[in-house]
């Protein structure tokens, strides 16, 4: 129990810090999906996991039902740069977030010689009022496009309004409005906080004394937060850091009771607290938990290959991208660099009437909050809030086809603002797919002697809407599962992959 | 919440009954399972719900991957005359039941022209001792063969073991064990108290009083306990009663506070309590709940074909008709009269050593207890055991294929004893199949700036062992899910699909 408490902290401890690294690589340039290679190595395996089965399987049995290929980095960027919002809730496309760029930039607020660079922590929609959104029907032309940004310059936080149309920069400072806080960090935040300690000398040297090498060292920015007098009016970050050498696993070899702090805005190492040195590092030997570094005769023995099919094709329909149709389901779907996904406008039809009846007007995970409340000096920081201050959004992998959904999935790109406002892709950030898995969504068996020979039995097929962050060691998946039965169920399942190795 | 408990309370206080009926439809004889004629004219339906969708679909795409057809009742009668057991645990089969019955008929204890009817509550397999069972092995002869049985004869309640080879019987009074209690209900008890009121002139009159006519009273055998001293030492089961009047939810339809004590050995009426003349009977309007009967408005959209496909077929072997191996599990599963499936000598595979690990010896349902605790005179007696008194493996009805379990499963019938030692078949009465709804088994992605470009993603495929027990208006799915984790997770599903109206 106590181990476990304690590895959960240490796996939670580097949450934040692979997050940087991940979203640097995924900033700003896009990057095309990449087929596992370890799927087709899997395929030709002998040996085989269910996961490697069901992915290779897939593929075998492609002829049953064709699957819609992957679009190429080339076709998908193209789509996006020539998309134009549908709805009054779809999210901000590549050319609106290009205008809102310029707007910014070119704002006297950030151009006058005396203001510095401008850093963009939120550029979204500024969707509509909830009333203009309801008035609102397909034809009809789409309320003003506007986006809502939050910007931090000279040390200042500001809330920005810009009309996509006019051009026409509203802006406020959060100060005024809210009296402390600090906005999600934005992925130079979360990189420079990763590189800050190398140019403390001491942490050099405590370091090198532990015997590890520098070339091996990894430090991840790893929570934030208000920690007193001398905190005051700062944005300080504490960071740790673990050596990678031997494992791909690193998150099992931390440099325990080091912690550097680090202020997010100079890059300043602003404390070193190095209490750790009698801790040794653990091994490196069996960390691996990739498929491919198990051994044979470890693995699970083979599954055939096994797929939800739907020879007439999926039921649901997603029209401009993110408005989905099931059954007598409803609802609007987009992709949140914070939440995650936002559904919003859910509606399911009356059976009486006929009518579509509202069930949820706009649903997201609000935040995910993760307290570790242990006193001592390495852990007493470590209260994540892993949507509000890493961004569920930002932090969502790609979903890997056939593995993270089934064969009959539909996936949907996430168009996000870097730090300087340039969009990039998110490709295949949600899928979307009907479930099956044989269970029973409603029976009820009547006595054959009463002359009814009723046997009423209805298999239960649902809709998914899955997105999965990857915070870190921590992976999130987020499942919105809609039942014919009008019922929304929500899922937020967490696993600890490299633990269950 | 008032309403909702008292609805809960009237559609339970039904379940006992409607068994009676069920059951006595199901004994001796051997019902071959009927297609549900809903399940053809639903295919040719143009409006359809998931679940004639899924029957269709399922149909319709039999070319993706054959199905093995249903046994005709003609071959399934051959093959479980001439079956024998293979496993020391496996049931007692068609063979050894009619053995036995010989055995126990044609015993002096039974015989003597003073012994009354010998009436048989129970005939199972007497397990061989867990030592004997551990130490068997493929190929090994089976340890002796031996029958339990539980017979009520003069009032007395005896307990059977009977040698199948020898037809050596033993015989102890339960008295002598066990201070006091009754054995399972026989069918005969059931539906004999399902007639007792009518032979009541007092009974009679009050129900016509009350506008029904006989011919529309249906009475179901509600609970037996024991309440008091004057109950003491006699077989008592409280009767109450419904009207059949226009519709096939008589569940609907009590004649409320009219409440029959009924002796189930002598099947004398002893009491009437009749106090619900005030009460009345509700309409028989809007209460069908089947699927032909619900207005075409009102039914759910369609939902495309879909199903559950393995191209190679499935992963699972049943060796014997009872030893099931799949992936890196192992068990012994046999249906059973009282707790409807008994899953022993669950093995998983060590990973490590390869070997197979013992998980459970056996496992079963003990008992599902349904105390409604209302203090007034109609409902005070509502106690059921649905496992123990009434028999879970002797109300499951058949599974109904497609609907109750998907395509690719395997069907498991059941060889039960009727109250006069009689063996039949409860065809189709327990599934196998391997379940895969798209969700996620195991995942971790990595960051690719780290160069490892690590997305591991393994999709959840499970192995489930289902039966349906539907105990009057109470449908209960109990479903063994086994996971390639070693997991076994052991579902109990209630539906009161006449409440879904």
């Amino acid at each position: 129990m106590e181990s476990t408490h304690f590895s959960r902290f240490l796996f939670l401890l580097l949450a934040a810090g692979i997050l940087i690294l991940f979203a640097c690589a995924n900033f700003p340039t896009y990057l095309p999906p990449q087929p596992s290679p370890r799927l087709s190595s899997r395929c030709s395996a002998s040996s085989s996991s269910s996961s490697n089965s069901s992915a290779c399987k897939s593929r075998k049995i492609a002829g049953i039902l064709k699957q819609p290929p992957n679009p190429t980095a080339e076709s998908r960027r193209l789509r996006h740069e020539s998309a134009t919002p549908q709805h009054p809730l779809d999210p901000l496309t590549i050319q609106e977030l290009n205008k809102v760029r310029h707007v910014i930039n070119s704002h006297h607020l950030f151009k006058s010689p005396s203001s510095s660079a401008v850093a963009l922590h939120t550029v979204v929609l500024e969707e509509p009022p909830k009333s203009a959104v309801l008035r609102w029907s397909p034809g009809d032309p789409l309320p003003p496009r506007k986006a809502f940004a939050i910007a931090r310059s000279g040390g200042d936080t500001l809330l920005l309004s810009v009309d996509v149309a006019s051009g026409e920069l509203k802006a406020d400072r959060a100060s005024d409005s809210s009296p402390s806080g600090y906005p999600t960090m934005t992925v130079e935040d979360m990189t420079s906080a990763t590189w800050a300690p190398f140019a403390s000398a001491d942490f050099n040297r405590t370091v090198t004394d532990r015997g590890v090498e520098l070339s091996d060292v990894a430090c991840l920015p790893i929570s934030l937060g208000w920690f007193g007098k001398k905190e005051e009016d700062r944005r300080l970050i504490k960071v740790q850091c673990y050596s990678m050498k031997d494992t791909v696993n690193f998150y099992m070899r931390p440099i325990e009771g080091l912690t550097v702090v680090v202020d997010l805005d100079s890059k300043d190492v602003i404390e070193i607290v190095d209490k750790g040195r009698h801790i040794p590092i653990p091994n490196a030997a069996n960390t691996d938990y990739r498929y491919s570094a198990i051994k044979k005769n470890q693995r699970l023995d083979l599954v055939n290959p096994i797929s939800i099919e739907q020879p007439k094709g999926p039921t649901f329909t997603v029209t401009g991208d993110h408005l989905v149709r099931w059954a007598n389901w409803e609802f609007h779907l987009k992709p949140d660099p914070r939440a995650g996904v936002i559904v919003s406008q859910a509606r399911v039809k009356d059976p009486e009437t006929g009518e579509m009846r509202s069930v949820m007007y706009k649903g997201y995970t609000s935040e995910l909050f993760v307290p570790y409340m242990d006193p001592t000096d390495a852990w007493y920081f470590k209260t994540y809030m892993d949507a509000g201050e890493y961004g569920f959004g930002l932090n969502s992998m790609p979903l890997d086809p056939l593995n993270d959904c089934p064969r009959n999935a539909h996936y949907m790109d996430a168009v996000f603002a870097a730090g300087d406002g340039t969009p990039y892709v998110r490709p295949n950030m949600v899928c979307i797919f009907e479930s099956y898995g044989g269970d029973i969504g409603w029976r009820h068996s009547e006595s054959p002697i009463t002359g009814m020979g009723i046997i009423e039995a209805r298999p239960k097929v649902t809709l998914v809407a899955r997105m999965a962050a990857s915070v870190a060691n921590y992976d999130y998946i987020i499942d919105w599962e809609f039942q014919t039965d009008g019922l929304i169920r929500i899922k937020v399942i967490l696993f600890l992959g490299v633990l269950d190795i």
